[in-house]
């Protein structure tokens, strides 16, 4: 069976504020812009680490939050429609014989593309894994980053890691379900009785608690007992310092996420400290097609700072204009002023006195 | 006498979006800055040509007008209490034998400073002169563009020429004082009588020449009369196609401004078409101490947007911390994070979780 590919005009990898407004830019020049990232949702960093912090550097904001400031870069790029791909990374990236970009997904999805915007930041928010040796061996059968299919957890018991609201939430889930997939038990486990979750959610939870729905372990994970090469049961460490031996079907682990370069590394990007090197006039990378902006890029002067992202898309948006519409004669046009621009944004265009 | 010369860290020529940015990331780095500008007000192009029309492209400001995103600026900027030197152009700049950039203002004042941020957009916005041959003569004693001195208008035929805001307020001000300084007569002149003012301003101005205070002359100037040196009427054409002689001894033209580039050319700069070129990595221009942000300069891959002249005033603020503090070891620091720029800012740390 042939998967189906995506012919994209652009494709940008990254979600976070450059990402977003490397969209934009390219919304202008009448670019469609396909954008994959690997969390469940906008925002990278902006969301991941500084979501309800203040910014007061972005210019003509005298202050934000990372939240806020993605807020508003969504409903700047709202009037271009961007296809957003999310809860996945790029796993490949290959040059055809026609010369353009083939991305293939950890979803499975494909796309073929002109030109690649890596907007990358310091790297794909990826869950914290489990520091357990040998834990991996069950990643995707008995151990799982996220909530799994609630099938998988019927009749058998669960064990929840975590106590932040992607946690709290999981126990939610899969409590709400228990009618028609019940497990034999479901064992919320974090450190300590103490959660940082919103207070709806913590509420929900506790309620889930009184009724006996949800155990509650004040533990951490230590170790594990495989039987017959399946996870058996986990040694959890509580809070007086004592060990216990806990039947475990599945383990789901909400540890947050951290950044990871993940395969960049192997595209051929000339890259040096981590960083890609680009040609500052159109923040191309040495690969044909391949761009990169924001903190993923290097160059002389280089600040590693939000609004510096924001030119550096920009010039790119441009730079790659010759590769997308090698007929189109690009001008710059603005939005102040030019009523293609004024349709393209769906607002009307002043009459002039 | 010797005029004070003030010893400055940085000066900034350009009050307009790039210039105040500029302002704001020299005080992110300590650097308190002095702004010339020639026009009497902050926001350069964006409140002399775009103040209510609406930008659509500013980041995460999906729309603002041009005096919205001056407004938001200046309050960026407050907390570094920016030195606003306005109303007058930079006269002369020159290298004094310390390495140092001496300045001389249009007003008069000198700077002696050893980083100068040329932020001039398409040039100084000076008033539109009044085209007629031999008039210039009488700049400065009977022809102004500006409110003059109004003891120099008592017992005066005053002429005021224009239509928007600035003709029908000098002609406000000059009858306000009447009383101390009365004119022989006021008249406003203007092709017709149709205005481009605020309703309120317009309405005040009805009352004065309802109550005989103020006269109005619906006609354009063709030509004018000189006795003795002096400026004694102008020959109106009025808007029936008539020719009048109306007797002038003061005339205060308001034709609105239009940019112009002034000495900037003389300063030993590289320039190619009018532009500046710069050094992207801290965009220096090739005269040490001076740097060139904005409209202003050129470089391969430059676009005329203002989102692109904040991140070129970012990079040039770092770049000239070796000429204004050559001992002090520059950090990039985040507005999110460090408690040294919360101080600056007059803003909380946050508390750490």
């Amino acid at each position: 069976m042939a998967a189906h590919v995506i012919e994209a005009d652009a494709v940008v990898i990254g979600a976070g504020p450059v990402g977003l407004f490397q969209v934009f830019q390219l919304g202008l020049l009448e670019v469609q812009a396909h954008v994959i990232d690997a969390l469940p949702y906008a925002g990278g960093q902006c969301v991941e680490l500084y979501a309800d912090k203040p910014i007061y550097d972005i210019p003509a904001v005298p202050v934000t939050t990372g939240s806020g400031l993605i807020e508003s870069l969504l409903k700047q790029i709202a009037p271009f429609g961007p296809q957003m791909h999310l809860s996945q990374q790029v796993a490949s990236v290959q040059r055809q014989d026609d010369g353009s970009i083939h991305l293939l997904t950890t979803k499975g999805q494909q796309f073929r593309t002109k030109a690649l915007f890596v907007a990358a930041g310091v790297g794909a928010f990826v869950p914290r894994g489990l520091p357990l040796k040998g834990i991996a061996a069950f990643e995707q059968t008995q151990l799982h980053y996220h909530t799994p299919d609630l099938h998988a957890l019927a009749k058998r018991h669960v064990v929840i890691y975590g106590g932040g609201d992607a946690a709290l939430e999981c126990a939610l889930e899969v409590l709400a379900h228990e009618n028609t997939h019940r497990p034999a038990s479901v064992t919320l486990m974090h450190r300590r009785d103490v959660f940082t979750a919103s207070s709806d959610t913590q509420a929900r939870v506790q309620a889930l608690r009184a009724n006996g729905a949800l155990r509650f372990a004040a533990a951490q994970i230590a170790g594990f007992e495989a039987r017959d090469g399946r996870l058996a049961a986990l040694n959890v460490l509580d809070s007086e310092g004592q060990s216990h031996a806990l039947p475990t079907d599945q383990l789901l682990v909400f540890l947050g996420t951290s950044p990871k370069m993940g395969p960049i590394a192997d595209w051929g990007l000339a890259m040096e400290r981590k960083q890609v090197e680009v040609n500052t006039e159109n923040f191309a990378t040495n690969v044909q097609g391949i761009f990169a902006v924001g903190d993923i890029n290097n160059y002389p002067g280089k600040k590693k700072l939000i609004l510096c992202g924001f030119h550096e898309a920009t010039l790119a948006a441009y730079g790659a204009m010759p590769l997308i519409f090698p007929e189109k004669k690009v001008m710059l046009q603005y939005t102040t002023t030019s009523p293609r621009l004024h349709a393209l944004l769906g607002v009307q265009t002043p009459e002039k006195k």
